[in-house]
């Protein structure tokens, strides 16, 4: 039975695992916000069909969807693909679902982190988020796995890489961000980490990529392959307003060890050109006073690391630019024993995240 | 994963199982509707947590809520019973739920029925049901467990009764009901149960109980002990407007082999003395156009042997009434293996049922 813990993962012996790890399954969340997703949601909702199906080849996928979206999503979907009645205010299922935990006899139970919606009444996305924080207990409650209660601590799964053992990369724009946990100190913002992660060494990146709606999540920056190695995102370009944060990046996690002392070997992936909201794309997004705004021309951030690894496979973005076949090509050599799969993405990152910002693995 | 199957489970090896077999466990929903429910539904609510955490003592109990009422639901109840998010328009699992179904290995299936809320645009108890025909399919996703679609039969699981081997025992008055089933004739209905229950011997009682707005649902009648065994509600005033319907059913039963071959052996239970809804408990009951009418003085069914079987126990009601204590004793003498426990049920009676249209086993 699932009960709610008030100690902490690390002191009861379990560790949140790689993501390259066995799953359990993949968790997903449908999108309907028409003011995050242009025309009434209807092409974000197609790529997310495309990227549930291709990880359904994979891996189990439950989807959670409202009331009123129900019968719809069952139809949309083989029965392969599990759905369930979950409400939620968007449908970011890395920021807003649980982070799962294991231990060394293979239970599983969750972390139920703070959220504010990416910066609640100070640069959030939307108002309110009121489902959106439901969604972590539902999942650990249907599931029946227990649930440790840290939600004194805003904390968005995508802010956030692991290896699994021991180490973690975060970014300071988003994690020292004062519309996160105003006044808490990087010490105290590490002790949450350790205590509810399990990690030994965190790597502070200073900034995540601009034009990213998040406050710089670290999953558009790099991802971890396995414990060891880093694909980092990457431009050649001087004039790229993405050229010297990653740079900077690219300083740190070459040069530093991981939690086990190794040295990070770190592949660097060419983002694609830069994007913008098309006047086309922008005219049929919903206007809300509290909602981040999609205007015509509005740049948004785009990388092929907010990849997703299932088990045997990889579901990555392509963009239809001129870097997604190398990218492709470079996936394929670093993850020599999974198939991966191309989706184009273009309307997920429109709503300001990709593959990876919308997937939340459960550990098996 | 679950299917859809358009085979029958008497095709494919899988039949009903007793309510005394064991159970994987319980299924309910939560009462909200204001037209059902005096009151705003809040005492109903007190007696449906009263009979959930009394099956929690025996197993596991997972409750469907809507959104709207789901942080209240999850703090009124201990973490071992599981909350899920689950839409209906109003809370009688029995006949809203699945039928689960089994076969020799060990596989659990589901049949999904279809329902029009008792009787439909003629005579049913509200309107619209449309959420109530989503649960069965939701609650067999979750569970990963395939499902037979026989929507196209109307069905309420409160309406059938069996023992597991072969025998089931109805009512004219539901199952050959015009507002279910149109058209349709007993051998047609039989087919029907025969293919997705798949019981040899259907014995057919003419009425339910009088005042009971199901149209007369046998569980207000009569429950299986066990194989060969049949609890039936009874009265010795022959003023009783249950009187002679109670006689009918009791010379069917007594007079009746089961599919087996076995003699049933009959056990009486008095029921509670005549029960109308007061003043009191009319006067805060919203009004709808399409719903029953509970005005001041309406009569209503009551009657003990609409108790819950569970692992190891039975829930069984109360009514404040003076036969509540020899109905108990009856009961505890008649499954001396299990603990009997004694809820009082009135307000869920107020609505039109008792423990066991609010509850729906899930086979282990």
């Amino acid at each position: 039975m699932a009960e709610t813990l008030l100690s902490t993962p690390r002191q009861d012996g379990f560790r949140m695992p790689g993501e390259f790890e066995p799953h359990q399954g993949t968790w997903m969340l449908w999108p309907v916000r028409t003011d995050t997703w242009r025309l009434g949601a209807k092409p974000a909702q197609d790529a997310f069909v495309a990227v549930a199906l291709a990880i359904s080849e994979f891996e189990p996928v439950t989807i959670g969807v409202s009331a009123i979206q129900y019968e719809h999503v069952r139809s949309v979907f083989p029965s392969r693909v599990r759905i369930v009645e979950m409400s939620s205010n968007d449908a970011w299922m890395r920021d807003i679902g649980p982070t799962f935990v294991k231990n060394d006899e293979g239970e599983v139970r969750g972390v139920d982190w703070g959220f504010n919606a990416w910066g609640g009444l100070n640069g959030g996305l939307y108002f309110p988020w009121d489902q959106d924080l439901l969604v972590k207990q539902k999942v650990l409650d249907m599931e029946s796995k227990s649930r440790y209660d840290c939600q004194s601590f805003i904390l968005e799964g995508g802010a956030i890489l692991v290896d699994g053992e021991g180490t973690l990369i975060t970014t300071e724009q988003c994690l020292l961000n004062e519309n996160r946990n105003p006044g808490m100190r990087r010490a105290e913002v590490e002790e949450r980490l350790h205590e509810y992660l399990n990690v030994e060494k965190i790597i502070w990146l200073q900034q995540g990529l601009m034009y990213d709606e998040t406050d710089g999540h670290v999953d558009e920056v790099a991802a971890f392959i396995r414990p060891g190695v880093v694909a980092m995102s990457w431009t050649d370009d001087p004039e790229s307003p993405q050229y010297e944060r990653l740079n900077a990046a690219y300083e740190v996690l070459s040069g530093t060890t991981d939690a086990r002392g190794r040295q990070l070997e770190v592949h660097k992936i060419h983002i694609p050109d830069p994007m913008k909201i098309s006047d086309e794309e922008a005219r049929l997004i919903d206007r809300a006073r509290r909602s981040y705004n999609r205007a015509t021309g509005t740049q948004f951030a785009a990388s092929y690391v907010n990849f997703y690894i299932c088990n045997g496979g990889v579901v990555m973005p392509s963009f239809g630019d001129r870097h997604d076949a190398a990218a492709y090509e470079q996936l394929c050599g670093l993850f020599p024993e999974r198939k991966v799969v191309q989706v184009n993405t273009r309307e997920i990152a429109l709503g300001g995240g990709n593959i990876h910002c919308i997937t939340q693995q459960q550990p098996k």
